[in-house]
């Protein structure tokens, strides 16, 4: 397998965007049919059924998916084969797949969460990382996705209202999330890819534009993955900064305004997620 | 049911002694016989025999278990049922239980592992969490912890070597661990249970004395979970300063220490477990 930044590029470049689809089912925003089908007892097949369907209608237009692992876990063991079942399709249908699980735990404890993402449980092309506990909630994700050309994204700026609160605080002349930033930066310096990304990545919200601009500068040749367009209120404009001169270094992800532009009792659900998708594909594919 | 502080605070009580028992399986610890029994391919039921087993040991000696989700991650979806099993029986036992999943994510997302924590899924007693996303990433915790008297144990000054990085920073005169702790000591103080302590508690190192003290001063109504006795160094004089006069306010864990004092060929590995077990209780009980 080739460097974890490489394939990322490759697949951009394919499909000349850097939109990633964010798969977070709600029981209550299913389409009716699926709801019938499954009833309430059945959530975590629903979950499945659904997000296999959003991943056949993405999968020629889009890049990058990224399942939200509270989800799936909050349905139980059906949830749980669910996103092993979606992170496995995805692979299949060459898409590059994110297991949005924000873990942050220490050594070998943060080493067995990085073995099930890249390893037989969900064996995800990259995980997102909570990096609150210092390098050594980090530095386990890398090591094990470094064996594997997998790749990591860390916490830096978030995209929440209250993201401030912790993030913002001034040390030493910078906020805490500019010294998460620098940290990295220099983890994710040490392997590049030929595309001159690395495979330590950092989520930085695009909910703060300003903010996005400045961390683009400190962190050249880190990958962003950018939430917080479409449904949570930022435009293409806000993204822009994200991007690095030759269109690549970012990953706009949408999770409701592309998986759920329909009413759960409108017929044409399958056809309202394939305008979203191309809807936010075109605006967004003028970087590349 | 009564308030979680309550809850607690009578188990305490009524063991005379405040050990929380760490269960994190680990395969090649395991005792030869439960790996011979399982087999490699029956990790996850093997962690299930053995967590029970544990259980089964300390709950007429100890008040709380808390397992680790990470290890029964890795040990997919047998490992998922596993730990439920796991929870489902340390309540039966009588035990209050700490689902140790150091889950941060915010609003719906956020709200969708604590429905997972509190509800039918794991349906603990209290969850950990992380606070790096900012307020939104623990008040969903709250909200669901107080419709069903349940806890969190938000992440304050952690155990880990390298847990200054970013936690030691010093921001407006204090460093982020302090902003952090005056936020919970915050949350905590709007529901106080009869024994004067509340909901949201705080996780605080053993391994950092000075800093214990100086935390147990500014969250005085604050439940801390402290890590970091026995295998990661802290002694019992390391963990006085985290109990209020009156014995409470405190949970040590151990791990390591209690479930795995045994080489994996020794057949007498149960009586060595309540052996360590009695021994850490003697060693705490001064407290109470």
């Amino acid at each position: 397998m080739s460097h974890f930044a490489d394939r990322l590029a490759e697949n951009i470049r394919r499909k000349r965007n850097a939109l990633c689809v964010g798969i977070d089912p709600r029981w209550e925003s299913l389409p009716l049919s699926i709801r019938e089908r499954f009833g309430p007892e059945g959530i975590g097949a629903a979950y499945e059924a659904f997000g296999l369907k959003v991943l056949d209608l993405v999968a020629n237009i889009t890049p990058v998916v990224k399942p939200q692992a509270a989800f799936f876990e909050q349905a139980g063991v059906a949830g749980f084969t669910a996103l092993a079942s979606i992170l496995t399709r995805a692979k299949e249908l060459g898409l590059v797949t994110i297991l949005d699980a924000k873990r942050g735990d220490i050594a070998s404890t943060a080493a067995a969460y990085a073995e099930a993402a890249f390893g037989p449980v969900w064996n995800a092309d990259s995980v997102t990382v909570n990096p609150y506990l210092g390098e050594d909630a980090v530095e386990p994700f890398i090591a094990a996705a470094r064996k594997r050309d997998r790749g990591l994204f860390v916490l830096v700026r978030t995209s929440n209202k209250g993201a401030g609160l912790f993030q913002d605080l001034v040390c030493d002349g910078k906020p805490v999330y500019r010294h998460v930033a620098d940290a990295v930066a220099s983890w994710n310096a040490v392997r590049l890819g030929e595309c001159g990304l690395g495979d330590v990545g950092a989520v930085v919200g695009a909910t703060h534009p300003r903010e996005l601009a400045e961390l683009r500068d400190r962190m050249p040749d880190v990958w962003f993955l950018v939430p917080g367009y479409g449904a949570q209120g930022a435009t293409v404009a806000d993204v822009q900064a994200a991007f690095l001169g030759n269109g690549l270094g970012a990953i706009v992800n949408s999770s409701r305004g592309i998986t759920f532009p329909f009413h759960p009792d409108d017929a044409n659900w399958e056809a309202k997620i394939v305008e979203a998708t191309k809807k936010a594909v075109a605006e967004l594919s003028g970087n590349l």
